[in-house]
């Protein structure tokens, strides 16, 4: 980017700035496309999904609840799960609960508040849909990759995960 | 996920499921390791924007019209470059109108739309704030791996990019 040339000659000497450690072109060509795959592939899986009248987050949803015990969980776990704030999750719950993928519901004798469940017809969604956007995710991903590249990259990304998983839970 | 062991026996024999790929266990792990990286850096970055009152949209609106040539790019062309819709990217703009980072500007002898011009103030703007974001790239990504991690992931990532790209390109 042009901001490794920035001319920062007219900084005020009171605020003298220090040596900023722009990423030289072998890490910006790495930074830029891990940026660009990220978004590419989330709109390419996105554009997939419409035809089963499915949000990419909705798709998420049903996966976390299709795994979790009784395919139900406490709303704040579950925004913990999908890295959302709960009022955006809670905004989406209601979307899913109107399309009847999804009920909000009280457990009685836990104070701790509501919990998602998944319904019937949500459960019945995920296994109508599962196959088609595994395929996706393999024929723009996946396999594309050796399998020495796909542990290569885990290797590489699983601390990364973990760091920020870290920084997420502290803030 | 449980999505490995859906039963699909219940699947009308006039429709019989294509074996269905799901992915390996080092398949899935790689894969789950690649979404949370690509969700849990951009809620870091943006809340490391939050300082700058930036999103982190707008910061890549600075960064592409800083590098155009006269800092200005056609609209449409700046929806290809970020990679959004004409209609988000005009909402976003408007937005940056106001903050008085960029301006939108009809170019005489062009019947071809408007330009998104960077303003003076959104152009020290991105002076001002691309040091502090490179210190966050690096801290939370860059710096997290070895130089012939970087290449690898490069070398795998590009392609990927490329053929992502031209998937957008057709639609």
């Amino acid at each position: 980017m042009d901001a490794h040339t920035i001319d920062t000659a007219d900084n005020p000497p009171s605020l003298p700035e220090e040596e900023t450690p722009w990423l030289t072109a072998r890490e910006q060509r790495m930074w830029r496309a891990h940026l660009e795959v990220a978004k590419l592939l989330e709109y390419q899986l996105s554009r997939e999904l419409q035809p089963h009248n499915l949000a990419i987050n909705d798709y998420e949803i049903l996966v976390v609840l299709s795994e979790a015990p009784d395919h139900r969980m406490r709303m704040t776990d579950l925004a913990t799960a999908t890295l959302q704030s709960k009022s955006r999750l809670s905004h989406q719950i209601t979307r899913m609960e109107n399309a009847g993928l999804v009920l909000r519901q009280e457990c009685p004798g836990d104070r701790r508040g509501l919990y998602a469940h998944l319904t019937e017809q949500g459960w019945a969604t995920m296994q109508r849909v599962a196959p088609d956007h595994v395929r996706s995710v393999r024929a723009h991903f996946i396999d594309r990759f050796t399998p020495e590249q796909l542990d290569a990259m885990y290797e590489a990304l699983a601390p990364v995960a973990e760091h920020l998983r870290g920084l997420r839970g502290r803030s």
